[in-house]
């Protein structure tokens, strides 16, 4: 289906770095759920350049819902959301030479010179804009329904956050917070990584770390929809992000069975488990605790180092010098991003399960007036 | 889609540990493939349980092809491949005490109490058995497109392989051995590790590292169905998966951008790269270098000591000990899985990009006399 | 997706006419829905051929049930029925010689000669048995939540039936006949008609009409999956079906609007419309009302008489008998399919907007026992 | 999938009558094929009111491309086409008086008062512009391979046209010519029938015929993607459209097999039928001769007369009187959408079946240079 992607609740994706926009369908929703465009601004704000840790390329991220709303809620019917472009700078791009790491060859392989390489074109991350702008729909539809989403920055250049304690504590302080750390020492030093990255045309990867909470047991499928497959799947959208792992994921490596299991108890008339090293899936399946996973993400690929590439036009090697303007880590603005793919996946899972008015007021209209 | 997956070449999964059969329904096969009962027992017998290594339960795994092959070849139309099940003995099992990192009670939470328990019922990797039937039509008819695919043990109870070197080599000595291990001193480690965790009636977990070479450059897509994408999702199907990387993985996250990005150079008239830390995918398409992904597998949850859990029934803690027939590690076992399972993805990618007669003979019918 | 319809319920076929067996896989299916063998063997007999109307091929229809049962009821993870295949004559076909209207030439170009030919291959009624097989699941499952489905002949070979008139006996009428009509003569004269055309080495097409009942307004969907749009794809599967029409269908040609809309007005404190000329559908989506439906099954293309035709193998006209054992109509046997491939669609339409519980009864195992 | 269809080419509409825009998303395009605004204004004025026969609601159907178009061809992403509202005069529509045959009172089952209802909103048969649209880029695409489309009206308010002879005149014909039949004395009358029922506050239904000329054979699938059921599926989206037959379609039911039959013979070296009673398709497959169906298009539901209905907000019966401007017979109109439907169905069966490169210049960027 390649730029859609769920089943009960689907999202499709469209647009180029350097086109007119980029921009988003959601269909299926349940009518409605309140839209606020202050929401999803604040959304749109959390992943926009805004320190000398990103690309001085600023975008104001002005968008235009086309359909779907009606009166401030869904209606039911699909949500086009459509964020312009500005800002762009065609002239830094230099088509044939390929960026190491980047998708100008693949492109050139799978579109056979017809795609729009200006700025990265369709591969650009300037189209998750439109994934942020969605997850500012459906992140409060989910804090209705009790369940909270939050990434943070696990590791960065060498320098480690904490993991998640208090899973409410820490998603209200991600929520409040403008750079996504728990410790905001390890924030700052973090900062200070990125800076040297870029003082030495560099850039720095990273880990992040993302939670769901409030989620009932119960959602997902034993084989191809395992929560994990339909989350991976979804997360490996972004060009970015080179691994992910659920709970102690690569860990498990290292563990017996005895140490990596996670005991049931009852608390209250709850059945929780005392560790949560599955990261809240059991056999594809929620079992109620927080589901937790980790992404790898690369360092940005653009580095104003000269690198050794080909020109594929030509098929000769050639040095690149990439100018232009990029972040020396996308990590930060990556974890927004995170966010809302989440929230779709998730979404998506509560629809499947419960229908397709799983978010709507219970007794429709009346409720909410 | 729950059971079933992929586009243009889909597999539908049914069956239950304990119930009359495993099997599988392969869909949008080309016409006129080889279909060779041999090479599907050869993949069955990787798959099967063979030493003190592994779980008692011996099933003969006799399968039946029911449909979609016709005299030798495939016709086109869907092929349905059923393996019954003999040698099941469910008095081991006991209703209600949730097996701690099992899908018991997330079973029990989706399915309501209906769920066939019986040995994990369609949670157990029995059902794996059909992925890898499957995989013994599709791995041949990869291979005569020159796309090759292996699997091997990188890391196993805290013992290392190395990684892949020579690809042709390794691919074809993983081919040849009975242990999935390119180093065989490695292999003797891990089943002293092995042996030494079911002795202390526990169990080890693991790495295995994949590689898919020969693949055409300009598969995958840029967003929902990027390779990355595609490759993970159907891999968490297996319930001991629990982390996917690509390339270096989460590797990056140590490196800066000039030490990670993959410079391109001519070979000849062919576009390579030097290294190979993006694992043969930019954007999310195949660049044509071989495909390198790693798997985290948790040490195999049954294990013979007593664990505390709750029962589900009565909502009480209550202590475990699990009886039956299990496998001390399963990573031996998932590693014709995962080439199972890959070589699925591949196909479909394929026939996506070439259409529906990607594997047919040239010439039609005429070829093939 | 070829063999496999439906969203949150699936349905995929497959099976040949003369290979080992002909089945289906039913997915997403809630748990705890009874699954009775003797509902199942009585759709199967409605089916089956069973006297001088019809084909004089006899199978038992025996069907095993592999998966997705457990204790009498769904388990919720997918059901395999298997039919195997007895009783076949393949000598009876010779390969080149393209039946006229058959599906053999189009076979022929689409799989290039690999496909099975014998009776039809996949393309052979025989499959049908498979989706009859979960019409004796779907049917009785609709049933428990009111809803009911049944399909009359309306007209064959140029004798009428009498249109629906009281749904509720109508329905229950066709349950309990042998000859699916409303009006024993109309059956009496259509008998008479199809012998005749057997004593001519000829056949007769034929209308169906089916009703649908007890459904709830708001199913289906404006755009592409209209209930329309849902019925129609699946219906179309039927080799012999060359038309479909909702409520008056073709017959709207001749009306104008004040004559084809239909009045709303209160019944109590229903919505009901006072005519049913949009066969309880209107803008995709139900009304409330029955959805009625008409569908052309067009004259068995097997006939007795030398026809002209082409051997596509040597490129040449030739002459062909059909020898073999065919139906003069198969209109009789169509009607269960056709009440089965309904009971498909609105059961998915079902999942789709009450979720995958819809069928589970409300309490959960406690409700059943 | 609601409002996204296709499999290897998807398309996604999304839009409502009087909110800002209507606009589909048209995603697995080759990349390279031509993108003329020309050829796509051309088509939005062929579905355009533009007399006395059609609604006074005018519109300018100014669009705009937002993505996918790259040098004036396609890139091979998602191509994103908007077509601003304009000229909505929302007074017209008093909420909860349910228009009878039309959407409002369904809509409001399923949606539960939060659709928006101005004017039809997403049932609106202004999103069919949107489609008219995409046919703009795809049918010209279809053309440089050989294959046209086109549609006329068949019957229309008790007037016959003639039925397809010449298909290459004819087609031609149609799009030359303004009202669209193939004997224009036929569309006089028709005219004049049209303008009648709009004096007589009432409007009128007909039957339009469509022809698929030029397309090879082997394309469709035996059962859920017959080439039937993918048509009719994506024809069932137009509101009007009540019933769809194939070939002689419902006329089967009067003709014995005999009569019925197609007989195959060679004209040169390719194979034909004598008769094209199966409309170009036997067993799901297209056989090489033209596909030919037929579609039953209701009357205008909006008519001036006082109607009686129901206030679904009240529960109360009560008149209803439809000011707003409407066509007294959409059949014209609907014309160039059922071309474009088709060019969407045909064009993805080409690119399930021979790739995503299917309508991609041969050698790539350099054959268009």
């Amino acid at each position: 289906m390649k730029n859609t992607f769920g089943q009960s609740i689907t999202i499709t994706l469209f647009g180029e770095s350097h086109g007119p926009a980029v921009g988003a369908v959601i269909d299926g929703l349940s009518p409605g759920i309140p839209v606020s465009e202050e929401a999803i601004a604040r959304q749109l704000t959390r992943r926009r350049p805004s320190s000398a840790l990103d690309t001085p390329r600023q975008e104001a991220d002005r968008f235009q819902i086309l359909s779907g709303v009606f009166g401030g809620r869904t209606t039911g019917t699909p949500v086009c959301i459509v964020i312009p472009n500005e800002n762009t700078r065609s002239r830094d791009y230099q088509y044939g030479l390929a960026r190491p790491s980047h998708a100008d060859y693949t492109a050139f392989c799978k579109y056979h010179g017809f795609e729009d390489y200006r700025g990265g074109g369709h591969f650009s991350g300037r189209v998750t804009a439109a994934l942020v702008a969605v997850g500012g729909i459906l992140l409060p539809a989910l804090e209705r329904l009790g369940i909270r989403i939050g990434t943070h920055i696990l590791q960065c250049g060498g320098v480690e956050d904490r993991s998640f304690g208090d899973f409410k504590k820490d998603l209200q302080a991600l929520q409040e917070g403008s750079f996504p750390v728990l410790d905001p020492l390890s924030g700052d030093k973090m900062a200070e990584r990125i800076l040297l990255a870029r003082q030495n045309c560099d850039s720095v990867g990273g880990v992040t770390q993302t939670a769901v909470c409030g989620l009932m047991p119960g959602l997902g499928e034993p084989w191809f929809d395992s929560v994990e497959g339909l989350l991976s799947h979804a997360m490996f959208s972004l060009g970015g992000i080179k691994g992910i792992e659920f709970g102690v994921g690569f860990g498990v490596s290292s563990l017996t069975g005895s140490q990596c299991n996670d005991a049931f108890r009852m608390q209250g008339d709850k059945v929780i488990t005392e560790t949560n090293r599955n990261g809240g899936i059991n056999g594809g399946i929620t079992n109620g605790m927080p589901i937790v996973f980790q992404c790898a993400v690369k360092p940005t690929p653009s580095i104003a180092q000269e690198q050794k590439t080909v020109d594929f036009r030509t098929g000769e090697d050639a040095p690149i010098t990439i100018h232009g303007r990029h972040d020396p880590a996308i990590i930060r603005r990556i974890c927004p991003v995170i966010d809302s793919v989440t929230a779709i996946v998730v979404s998506d899972l509560l629809a499947q399960r419960y229908g397709t008015d799983v978010f709507c007021p219970a007794d429709g209209k009346e409720d909410t007036q």
